[in-house]
């Protein structure tokens, strides 16, 4: 694979699930910024929150919800444009009403429904302008693609194009299906989850069951990818599972198919937030061999994926691979830099810690590509993690320095 | 005090030092590289290195002459335009070749000279050139303010200015004075210490004496700064005692005095690294208040001074907390959101760890200064750090985007 997968693939449909878009005003541009999935029998669900201590208001009743209703979702209910964040109790009471009023027009109950915030932080929610859409919001429900494409571009804020990623697969007599659709650009370092992500399923799995299967999934994809270094605050990924497939998890061959699909749809829209990130003109994905541990392995990308000096470097294709050691160094690992090899595309660029021969007009072209490849061995274990992150252009310094207060 | 030190003041000179630079052609601009200090006498040494498991060879050779001598310097050799970092076993030998060389010349011992190295990292040193010019270094050698000068500019690499501070100060019937000189612009999120610093006095101390005093002045200044979160190879502080005003330091009345003076000399140099910052618009003094400890307290400060999206925000000077917030909240410290309250310049911003009312454009211009304070109180305990960083510019961007191997 030397591309990645920019824009959305064919999205294939899980039975159970209808989604609904509007514009509720909440965005200044107009633009879309209500969205709703219905799961109508209701679906299994698990999910995972940012790891940042200053949490969003939705995220607070998320969790209490989940643990009220046992792992059981009817609806999900985002709002793009403001992550009703740093809003202190009144942002939770808001919040807390949207869902009453949507539970009340579904004929579900308050904690079955799931709420998400994305946009600015500190700015109170403005719930009045979500509540009185819900009615219209609801009647446009459709189980359909034009529907989930709708909610795609309804959550996104400074992304430039909706994510969304499918698998199907077969299983005797069943067909299982996985739809997976986030949003995310900037603010990208998770810890635990990443930015908004939604995964629907029709596979049959307890709530406990899909947790697992899920942190599996997100730990190699979604939690190894970096932006700009900075962990948001409304980070969420939730599955959902409605079981209409027929096809249960507890069969083995189900739970390996399914493993794998979410794996690669996960993987897909780690891909496509990345390359979609605030400015970037180059994907760069690290490959960290011979660490001791995974979590290792991770220190080290984590530092190289966050290091200006590097990152501006990429921005240049300049394969200064100093400060890649240098990053390395400072990681906190302690690594012996006589032991370390870096590889920029297909050559080795520095071996036993210093500079070894090699082309630099190759290296630089490798890096020009819109996806170049990196490589660390640490010659300190066996472990080795894929980590996807990006350049920092001007461009990035642009979109976040507008006075936007 | 609302302007930063950019500019060197008056230069005083302690007793026992001699200054010399020339170009000897390791920078391609031709621009001078080479410099000299001579303790006539010798001097008492003290120094703090990189925290960097990538260290350079001039600090490797540095701590095993510091040892071999006993904490004497007779000689400081400093080139720039290459950091004879990543170098490999030739890069030490090249290192210690030009020492002895020096210390031929000089008629001292090979471990009373120093050498430091500052410029791109992972390309062999050219001692030969080095070497072929130290006659013509050494016979230049002035104990003058002019020959002062020429060092503090022959250590430049992309700094725009020489950095320089001094004082002076009586004991009884005695004068002793203190100069500071520096140079640093990127790659400045010093540990341990930063870039290259050299501190000259005639003081009469210790090695030992010395160490104590340096580690005191450099934690709150040169420790206390950041312009891009990325640590150097070679950051290297040196404080030499020459002893030639008389006054002994076992005077407490003469301590007291030489770390004041230290302090005021050391927090000179941070302002003037920092205001220096590779494309940096605007200085921000961060004070984060009722810490638990120190440790914490820098641990917050450098988590805001490394976000992307914070810097960002400053260089477009956008009063945006909610991203300070977030930073505080990913730190690592277990803060309590609804304990932090945020102040730019004299106006609170966030209260309870959400917005309280205040004056947008009065906030605006506050950070549009070209220094700007900044206030964080975590109501956890009773420390207190002061911390200096910059915004991230696109001007940051284009000086390291450039593809310069």
């Amino acid at each position: 694979m030397t591309r990645l997968r920019r824009s959305p693939e064919r999205i294939r449909l899980p039975r159970g699930f209808s989604f609904s878009a509007l514009a509720a005003g909440i965005k200044a541009s107009g633009r879309p910024d209500l969205a709703l999935v219905e799961a109508s029998v209701g679906a299994a669900a698990a999910a995972l929150f940012t790891s940042n201590r200053v949490v969003a208001a939705p995220l607070e009743v998320d969790r209490a919800s989940l643990l009220a209703s046992g792992g059981r979702v009817r609806a999900v209910v985002v709002n793009s444009g403001n992550a009703n964040c740093a809003t202190g109790p009144k942002g939770r009471k808001a919040c807390e009403r949207i869902c009453r009023e949507a539970a009340k027009l579904l004929g579900v109950r308050a904690e079955e429904v799931f709420p998400s915030s994305t946009g600015i932080i500190g700015v109170p929610l403005p719930a009045q302008k979500i509540i009185k859409k819900l009615p219209e919001l609801i009647a446009g429900k459709m189980p359909s693609q034009r529907g989930a494409l709708a909610f795609a571009r309804a959550i996104m804020t400074t992304d430039s194009r909706p994510k969304l990623a499918s698998a199907r697969f077969r299983a005797g007599s069943k067909q299982v299906t996985l739809l997976g659709i986030a949003k995310g650009s900037g603010m990208i370092h998770p810890k635990l989850a990443t930015m908004l992500v939604y995964l629907f399923t029709d596979v049959s799995a307890s709530p406990r069951e899909l947790q697992q299967l899920l942190q599996d999934a997100c730990d190699p994809t979604l939690n190894s990818m970096s932006v700009d270094g900075d962990t948001s605050t409304n980070d969420t990924v939730l599955l959902l599972a409605s079981g209409q497939s027929g096809a249960r998890i507890r069969d083995r061959r189900v739970r390996k198919k399914f493993a794998h699909a979410l794996l690669a749809v996960c993987q897909s829209l780690a891909e496509q937030i990345v390359s979609d990130g605030e400015g970037v003109e180059h994907v760069i994905r690290l490959f960290v061999e011979q660490a001791r541990s995974r979590e290792e392995g991770l220190q080290v990308a984590r530092a190289i994926a966050h290091s200006a000096l590097v990152k501006t470097a990429w921005a240049g294709a300049d394969p200064n691979w100093g400060r890649i050691l240098a990053a390395v160094g400072s990681s906190g690992v302690p690594i012996d830099p006589t032991g370390v090899k870096i590889f920029i595309g297909n050559q080795m660029v520095c071996r036993h810690g210093t500079a070894c021969s090699f082309d630099q007009e190759r290296a630089h072209r490798a890096l020009a590509q819109p996806v170049c490849d990196i490589r660390l061995q640490l010659r300190r274990g066996a472990s080795a993690v894929r980590f996807l992150t990006t350049d920092l252009t001007a461009e990035y310094v642009r979109i976040n320095a507008d006075y936007s207060t």
